[in-house]
């Protein structure tokens, strides 16, 4: 029933913690019938709200009229509205990309920029229970592991998919119900071709001799969920079984290893963290019988038998490359990640708290800046600390792994780190009431 | 390539430790071309087999042909040929089964006799990888658990299937290049209908979009091998964390249930075992915010909540079931599963070593036959031990779980058990030289 929806879908925020009532959310709004919908049930459910839609500028006449579309649903709803044009034809060449990867990076990056900077806590999608089956359905059919049987998560970071909960056929009954109108969904611009045939050949074909595929496959899915939770939990276990570390190197004893069971899937969550790719993975069982001497040359390491161990030791050439970024580089793809930044007059936005974003004081920071791996020797004064700290101290107080702190990046300006990428801001670069001009960046993996 | 079929089929059977090559197996052969080709695998590597046929006399002219070609297969490869007549439509109308099921039984239960009867240490099926991946896709839509997902096993007890490392594309070009001859495969009338509607239609249309999508859902089924494992070495954890016994009660503390991680998951796996279905498991969640004396019935125990625990008791109307066999009747569906039962003469053939066949001298054994639970005071003779012992004291040696225990059933003939069904024969009711009539039990759950 539609009218049941409401009630449903505060009932899911409130189960997964999407959200604190308190908080206010952006929605990201195509003009489709799913993130209309969800627009309305947030503002039915008494939520504050805010509404975003991007102009792709790809499908002219009919990006307009969606554009327009939308500003009339703000308009109607007594929402605020935050829109933008993108040249994504522009970002395509420039960043030599697939058209489907910049409209979900411009998209992504917007929908950041403006959630940090007007105060929105979250964002929220219109992704419902059959994008997420799609998701993990094609997961299955291009081979993947556990993790990639468990579809689209409810929450990521600063992301929420609220409509999870529900099936497309009961968003559509619900805009006809409320007389709701719409425009033709034209969001599923990011993986046209697969998920389209998933969603208009394979799925209703499953339907055809399972009417409630997408329901069961969606319980699949939750059980998936659970099930890589007991995953990890074991691993772990075996990680800690066979995983030493002294001084800078990691000892993995070889006998054990061998009497491991499953073998493959333990070699696999063990050695990847080492920049292991698969094939590398069988290499390294290969040194299981092989004798002493013998190594395997990961993207980020180096994995010896020596007598009855495996010893693993980041190769040393990975201290070598540096990013020198200018000022006039809005995207940033390195070694790990990719880095967004631009510049912004301070206002009175909120500075944002989270560790992948860093807002910093245009005046302390001066191109060209260094993009590096972080070395021993290296300090910085990490926000809020009125005095300097060691960074190879501060890495311990985090509780990184060993190798999580070798995958550490720092942003230098004139020989100052500026910023630990992902953890902290440097307190010299920080805000401050007199900051005019802001240099705004955003870190993704 | 077609030529490296041959050792890619030995190195599986080794790598998965099939059997033993100074072993027999005998080998299942419809005639189709999956089932050929296994044959003449088998024998081009040069292991032990026979090879057996059941013509289930549902397609006329056609079962005789399939049968006759099988023939002459086994005379053109000279090989032992092993053929039964099964008059399914009567079994279904005697034991009011679907066509389907009493297919797979009368198949299931012929084979295992004569490979029991004829010394062969294995039983092989022709499933290859696509039939895996059926079984998977087809679970995944009608919604599983990850134990769901690992696809067909290579080997489950008796039965091996050798061919699962190969695509069926692959078995066609073998026959096609060594121009060996097949009749249309008529194996997969177990479950015709789902089955065949993904194997022409939603495969296929996967192909389209991967065209290794067969290998590549193998590739993932693989994995979830492994990450079954996982899941159970976690869940055995939890289960020794969250379950005590005393007497005959067990125990669940609830506020340790409560946090547990992931809770669903957790309680599913914790009380299915005490025949809870997953519509009870959350009624049993449900006790964790009741009151006291707050209780769930299952099919075979009460869970109630008494303070800061669950208590689980089995059921005591358990104890009241028994089915009298009469000498008539040759299959028994049964609360604990079901037996199949026939007369034999003892002849030469081996007395089978699974724990889930007995063949009794029918001479120490008198009809109606009772079948029940076992009970408290129960006593038997264990084959091969010269006294009496306590059932009790001989279920405890078995290192059986609780529930496990509760749903022992034996065999009475005359008041004396005569067999603890799937785990030993009464010493007094074994085959002798002196034995001339047998009667043959086999136990399936």
């Amino acid at each position: 029933m539609p009218q049941h929806l409401v009630a449903n879908f505060s009932a899911y925020i409130t189960q997964h913690k999407l959200f604190d009532p308190t908080q206010k959310v952006l929605l990201a709004v195509s003009g489709g019938v799913d993130s209309i919908v969800m627009a309305h049930l947030f503002k039915q459910a008494g939520y504050q709200v805010g509404i975003a839609h991007c102009n792709f500028q790809l499908r002219g006449e009919e990006s307009v009229r969606d554009e327009q579309f939308v500003q009339q649903l703000a308009v109607s709803l007594t929402l605020p509205l935050h829109t933008v044009k993108f040249d994504t034809q522009a970002y395509v060449t420039e960043n030599r990309v697939a058209i489907q990867v910049a409209a979900r990076e411009l998209r992504y990056n917007w929908l950041e920029q403006v959630r940090a900077a007007e105060g929105y806590a979250y964002i929220a999608t219109a992704h419902h229970m059959q994008d997420s089956v799609e998701t993990a359905l094609m997961n299955f059919s291009k081979g993947t592991g556990i993790a990639g049987l468990h579809g689209i998560l409810p929450k990521q970071e600063r992301i929420i998919r609220p409509l999870l909960f529900t099936e497309k056929d009961m968003l559509v009954a619900y805009a006809s119900f409320y007389n709701i109108p719409f425009v033709e969904d034209s969001s599923n611009i990011t993986d046209k071709y697969t998920r389209n045939y998933f969603r208009h050949h394979i799925i209703p074909q499953l339907q055809e001799v399972f009417p409630s595929a997408v329901k069961n496959m969606a319980a699949t899915i939750e059980k998936m969920k659970e099930a890589e939770i007991l995953y990890q939990e074991a691993i772990t276990k075996h990680r800690k079984r066979l995983l030493f570390s002294k001084d800078n190197t990691w000892m993995v004893p070889v006998l054990k290893l061998q009497h491991s069971v499953p073998l493959q899937t333990i070699a696999w969550e063990l050695f990847r963290e080492f920049g292991c790719s698969p094939a590398q993975t069988q290499q390294v069982l290969g040194l299981l019988d092989s004798e002493s001497g013998r190594y395997v040359e990961t993207a980020t390491h180096r994995i010896i038998r020596n007598r009855q161990w495996l010893l693993i030791t980041p190769t040393p050439t990975l201290d070598a490359p540096l990013v020198v970024i200018e000022a006039s580089q809005p995207n940033i793809h390195f070694g790990g990640g990719q880095l967004h930044l631009r510049q912004q007059e301070r206002g009175t936005a909120n500075i944002p708290t989270a560790p992948e974003v860093a807002w910093l004081d245009a005046k302390q920071v001066s191109f060209p800046l260094i993009l590096r791996r972080w070395k021993q020797g290296d300090y910085f004064y990490p926000l809020g600390m009125p005095k300097k700290k060691k960074l190879s101290r501060f890495l311990i107080d985090q509780k990184l792994s060993l190798p999580q702190k070798e995958n550490v990046w720092v942003l230098e300006s004139a020989k100052r780190i500026v910023w630990v990428l992902g953890m902290r801001v440097d307190d010299r670069a920080k805000i401050t009431p007199a900051t005019k001009e802001m240099l705004c960046i955003e870190f993704s993996k």
